[in-house]
């Protein structure tokens, strides 16, 4: 049984307390929060203490911890507690900063503890399913990939502000599944973006609407495209194009139930938001976090798929303010 | 190049007359119909001429005639096309009694000519297919068959009181269908049936909404379900379960544009009714008769299968009124 | 927190211990089995007690029970129960002998314990929202009800002679659903059915596909399409037809992943059995049950929905053997 | 009747020739190819006369000509045909070179004489559809629009040569739905492209797999992927996201059956090709080309419009070449 901590009760905290508590291998030992009304109402829920950082972090009966705080403090919890020698699953990304990530990451491999990243998607049954039909060789050699990929209605402009902008904030996934399904490292990238959803987000110096195009050095191509704002629930596909066909992942819908009638045929629509559609994709990634700590496997998704996926979101920055594609 | 009189300028004759008037062997030769006005319209169309009863059946240009006329006129006009030796192409049904379909049949052997029976669905595309997987073994041994037949909405009670009946009149087809799928001739049948569409059929001595039973010799059996009014289209689907699977021909949708907004995900309807489900059936069924004119065929769909699927409508009938199983 | 004694430590007593014990208000105090190997494994995984069946139905501790043992045992500890003052969950049916269920319940009665029956689709929450939209008055009054329940593959003979036949064992939860979604008691009942997927299943007297038609007294009609094989999964559709249109609840697919190749595009089967298909239907209804026991809310599935489902299941059989529909 | 003079005999004039010969308003007044046995064998088929050039483009009978002859004559022809007064429908493109389709069309102005470029694809009822929903206001302003089209399989190596390239044989057609569904011109253009189908494409200096992103004034954008080989069929979608949903054109699939089995539920693939896919589309641009002819329309799709297509392709190769966004 693994003790964890886990830093940040908010919104996805709470999903990761009930998979902790859920698991017949962990226990959720404590949550920290500097909200202390979060923290100890999480606490309740699960019956077990708040704690703060450094009583956690020290804590020799703590083995592993799950960082899903603000994305400001996801760097400087990950080396105290690599410092502490505690197993890690820190919420995407490491830095918005990717120099700050490279510092962090140092620190990770001089105290040798594993750093799990959790892109969540990479766990999803849907995108393992197409994955692993497309690496058993089902459509032969990849051609194109698309993934789209729309929240269903934008943050506020606040939330914008501090998110390190569209690309780091909500494309890093995409850079991430698209380097996951591919399995190789993108040697261009373009991307051409708008702003068209709220006026406030283009204040805010951020766009809402993406295209994105990368190059990897077989040939293969992906594109991405995001928007903040679906207007019908969290659209989230991949299509994956290759020698011998198409390998298509669709977006989940609510239900099943249909209502055909005078103005046509009614389906329900796409699961609202990631905490429907990757409710799976959170245990999943949690049991694959278990195997980490029981050493039964190492981290699929590491510091470095972290860092890889920021480098490919500044540097679609870069290509949205020049103009140009951006050989990587 | 086949001379053909058409007998009735309605609704299905325009059809008719299209798909004679378009195919390479065919010509439309002359239009009959009692109501001159349809009849001069039509003819004026094709830049063909008007013709009487008497003048067409005995013209001997004419080499084949179409019968798309009142059902209380087919099994008259057959058996005088049949005198004249001409090829003859009928709408269903031959006609509402079954003493009067028999005479008129022996009427047709008599005389040597074919006769073929209209039962369009057998030529849709997409049923034709089925039973061809079928045939091919696809799916084994039939099972269980259901078809599901409605109509978009119901005709005025006027219709109804002519029509002989929903078994009679709509019921018909599927009873075909069912015949023409599995292979075999039923051996027992079981009908029930309520008013629920319009108090103006019942009052008319009719019910409107029906489900049908049949079992075959091999152990498989068959459901119809039947209404005068979907409400969205005209739903024309067959599912055939058979030892090794199912197949499936679902509904023909007006188109393939969705509509994804915060209520759902919107596609077509079904096509609106037969004329254009069946526009592509109309043409080929048309082609078999040519083939068979020209004796590259025999037909395929004869005044047996119009007499079967009139004597299973007369028991579903008897089903109806007994609230018994009836032994074929 | 309710204690709860599990009897029956199979198949479905394992997706029950598994929601017991992971339901905020409930604990999985003891499990009861004849075979005291499983009782004990499954105990051990939730590091609970194994009981006899007096002593977990006389402990004070026990505030409930969950039956699912061997079906000519529910009877008799549905009695057993009610008479220690248990509140009851019992999964289908009560018993395979309508007197012995009549006279169980009548038990229940002089006790007034709620008793609950485990027809498990009712919770489903996609037959649930095609109710739901159904009752507000989505597509208006019901006219046809078409239920499809196939098995992914057939059960042995041993199973098959003490199952009570295909009617009493399988379609039994058709019956219940056809009753649940139109709310009406059917007026008159009419089967038939054949022996074709497995010829040891006819020589242990029983059928293995089937046809069912009722008629309710509002006009409406179910219909019922049953097969103990079909060859690619749990087949579980809802087709529901009224004034204004019509609901359809679909198979849920195993994945969302398609293969578009030469052949044709690829789609993941229907979920494998009711263990994966009715996963969240199990969660749902224990739900209810803690409801029930926490006098929250009444059995929704009562004893008398049990009866009734028995009821038809008898009818059907006897409906099946005399080729007559029977009134109700 | 207005009479046609066809020139081109080839696949797609054989197309012509037949919506020309069934239009109730036109008549297949000759034939012209240089392949004096394919002219004639069309001639033959609608019992009609075969001509030089020269012979029909002066003939005062011919109201109308067709160009779907090789693309390297079809400027030569639009001149010929606009100095003798005839009303012109060309094939996609009107020239390789976009300083001879300049010349070519300011040789057409200057005759006054109606210009149809042939792209098919705005025909399509689908997409026609797509478009008028969203032209209605459906979804809003537009956002991002992303166009999927790959051919079933490759040309030869020997058509790739005289194409123009993929982007100007084939995302031609992209360019201009793009143009059409938007209603803008595109204010940049980026692509991208890979050698990944067939080694011989890659040695005559073109590529098979592309991916385009454009960028229009009102801040919508548009992808299009395209592709020599789907490997399943005819891969046709539009995807058009707004400010209120999504509009959606997908494949239209051969036909309608499903074979559900053990290894999951397999549907046709897409329509094979251009000349199924776009049947009706040929249908329906002919029958826009008759209303200009009678002066009861202009053309919906100029000449302006073919060049534009043609610009945005050597533009888009520009950017393949240089690795930069081209601004238009």
């Amino acid at each position: 049984m693994f003790n964890i901590a886990l830093f940040g009760a908010g919104r996805i905290g709470q999903v990761h307390a009930a998979n902790i508590a859920n698991h017949k291998e962990t226990c959720l030992y404590s949550v920290v929060d500097p909200n202390q009304e979060s923290a100890e109402s999480l606490a309740r829920k699960y019956q077990t203490k708040v704690q703060a950082i450094e009583q956690a972090i020290s804590d020799p009966e703590v083995h592993g911890v799950l960082i899903a705080s603000a994305t400001d403090t996801h760097a400087d919890l990950i080396e105290l507690a690599a410092k502490h020698h505690k197993k890690i699953f820190c919420e995407k990304p490491v830095h918005l900063d990717i120099e700050r990530v490279h510092h962090c990451l140092e620190t990770v491999k001089q105290y040798q503890v594993p750093l799990f990243i959790g892109f969540n998607r990479r766990y999803d049954p849907q995108f393992r399913r197409l994955k692993t039909l497309f690496d058993t060789g089902t459509i032969g050699k990849a051609e194109s990939l698309l993934i789209t990929s729309r929240d269903p209605s934008p943050p506020s402009a606040e939330y914008i502000k501090v998110s390190g902008g569209m690309f780091r904030d909500m494309a890093i996934h995409d850079f991430d599944m698209a380097r996951f399904i591919i399995g190789e490292e993108p040697c261009s990238i373009y991307a051409q973006g708008s702003n068209l959803v709220d006026p406030a987000i283009g204040q805010a110096g951020d766009i809402d609407t993406a295209f994105i195009v990368m190059k990897f050095p077989s040939g293969a191509m992906a594109a991405i495209t995001n928007s903040r704002r679906s207007g019908y629930g969290y659209d989230q596909r991949i299509e994956l194009h290759g020698e011998k066909g198409l390998l298509s992942a669709g977006n989940i819908k609510e239900n099943s139930v249909e209502l055909w009638e005078n103005t046509g045929c009614l389906a329900a629509r796409p699961e609202h938001f990631f905490l429907q559609r990757y409710r799976e994709a959170y245990i999943a990634e949690w049991d694959h976090f278990v195997d980490v700590m029981a050493d039964r496997a190492t981290p699929e998704c590491s510091g470095f798929d972290g860092k890889q996926a920021l480098y490919l979101a500044d540097k679609a920055l870069e290509s949205l303010y020049s103009g140009k594609e951006i050989k990587l």
